[in-house]
């Protein structure tokens, strides 16, 4: 047999709304009478069951993200944004990593919505056609995080990354470098990677330089490649002044190759990147970054999830958040 | 009425085999085959539902994991140990973080035992009388992972946090420090807070070395925090001539406040750390720690739970790692 609240209630000599602030949580019960609960709980081997009620009710008030790698502070931070709301509208969170790999992505985004939550924010690689099919087997309001569809057919909260990676490349033009290289996300990634590879063409496009390949080094986004690839500026006959670096993590390594071989930053490089983490102030010389608004990218990509849950009207669903130079000390002149 | 995966498999003309490896994006399927089975189950409004699964076979295949704070690298570390020792047996993983606050981890434990998962890593901070009654209303199996209760009651891995802080204590003894001060976390933390900050005064007591208040400052784990209890000890009548810190991203912020006041690491102030995360390689000098197995807890604690899921034997249910020292720049002698 089943054993319900009102059973708890009845055996605890309590109302089923103390039982209920109980397993909620509520602070406003008393020490005396949340034991009490408690013991009758286990007495009785109580557990309100969201499984059966989700079938129920129809709703699970869980969301399903998807997010890349939680070790990585950029997505950790969008991560937060997202919690915070999710909390202030009484969703739960299920969170998984998926690696940027499509694959897994995929397997993810599947077992997210055979656990019926209620709404998906997919944060990952390329949106690419499989993804698109596995979106399309679901009702779920589904919101891309600092992402977008090539078509525009989801709802997305994301910045121009090309247009972030031109403004911090202008800003090494400024100053007057024109021997400019880049550490780039894979240019598969459509925003990190190719969006602002693009912007950095445009920029140097616009000052009347022409693009150069060997300025430019593919890295995985962690701090190592970062090292790599500045490791190879540096043994280039002519070497860069300048290096953009697509995120801060990169740009974090190629400060500690630039100094690990006895030059300086800004002094004879200048380093310069998009995001703008908590790290980019973990370092010295501190990083000058373009900032993504991670947090509320992930604040504002929840807050039209659950507007689009409760089918309320939303006028814009593509979403562009604006970005900022964020000057600290790792660009100087040439 | 329900479609089921037969009505799936007859649309798209294909076994049920078939449908459920799409379903699970197992690579073994041809894309046109897949192509059809998506577009049957967009047809037919198709949805494997786990929800109904999980009620029916009382599996749903998903661990809850509490863990304090994704943004912290050091548990990101733990949590991706956990996940891929659950992917390697087929389990999903739900992560919430509770941010090391009690009544945060209480409701989270509740809210992941009424999704009815299989299993429970938790991750946190102290584990309280409150966290024990929680617990003990459930009766699927719960490991502590980088964390112990104080009776012993639950099964657990973890390292020997007081003698990892001795053994890094005892490394700046060696080198002659005499006046070494600690950076610790709360006191209210059991191991990363208090038994860290007694490892350090054993060290210093079988040195013959008086505890000093004055050379003891609580941090918050982040970095900020480091950067301020390092500028209370540079302004100190007689400043320290090493800093123990109880975490990498606090020790970090120390070697950086150092070097801001026109001081070196480490020939003004050696500075050594427990943790050993990604970081302490991502700073000039780099950082000499204590290195906790955090992706070995994660995935011991998780094969642990698998074999209490599966009720297997299990001969040690209390694990106690082991910690190393790994020497990098950051400690010098006097």
């Amino acid at each position: 047999m089943t054993v319900t609240i009102y059973d708890v209630a009845r055996e605890a000599g309590v109302s089923m709304a103390t039982v209920s602030r109980v397993v909620n949580n509520n602070p406003n019960v008393k020490p005396a009478t949340r034991k009490k609960v408690y013991e009758a709980i286990e007495r009785l081997g109580y557990r309100p069951n969201a499984v059966a009620r989700g079938l129920a009710s129809k709703k699970t008030t869980t969301v399903g993200v998807v997010i890349p790698d939680i070790s990585n502070a950029i997505f950790a931070e969008v991560a937060r944004g997202i919690e915070d709301i999710a909390n202030m509208y009484h969703y739960n969170i299920i969170l998984c990593n998926a690696d940027k790999k499509k694959d897994k992505e995929i397997r993810v985004i599947n077992t997210l919505l055979e656990k019926q939550v209620d709404g998906l924010l997919f944060m990952g690689g390329a949106v690419t056609e499989e993804h698109m099919q596995a979106f399309k087997t679901t009702n779920v309001p589904i919101v891309l995080c600092a992402t977008t569809d090539e078509n525009g057919e989801i709802p997305s909260v994301d910045i121009n990354h090309e247009e972030a990676a031109f403004d911090a490349v202008n800003k090494l033009l400024e100053q007057g470098h024109r021997r400019i290289a880049m550490i780039s996300g894979t240019l598969q990634d459509p925003a990190n990677g190719y969006a602002r590879f693009q912007g950095y063409k445009r920029a140097l496009e616009s000052a009347g330089i022409a693009y150069d390949d060997t300025l430019v080094r593919i890295g995985n986004y962690r701090y190592e490649s970062g090292i790599d690839a500045m490791k190879y500026f540096i043994e280039l006959d002519e070497r860069p002044t300048a290096v953009f670096s697509a995120t801060d993590e990169m740009a974090i390594g190629a400060i500690h190759m630039i100094q690990d071989s006895g030059l300086s930053v800004p002094g004879d490089i200048s380093v310069i990147s998009v995001d703008n983490s908590r790290m980019a102030s973990m370092v010295r010389p501190q990083l000058t970054a373009v900032a993504q608004p991670m947090y509320d990218i992930g604040a504002v990509s929840m807050r039209l999830l659950t507007k689009l849950m409760n089918k309320e009207n939303v006028d814009h669903s593509k979403v562009i958040l604006p970005h900022e130079m964020i000057v600290r000390q790792s660009v100087g002149g040439v």
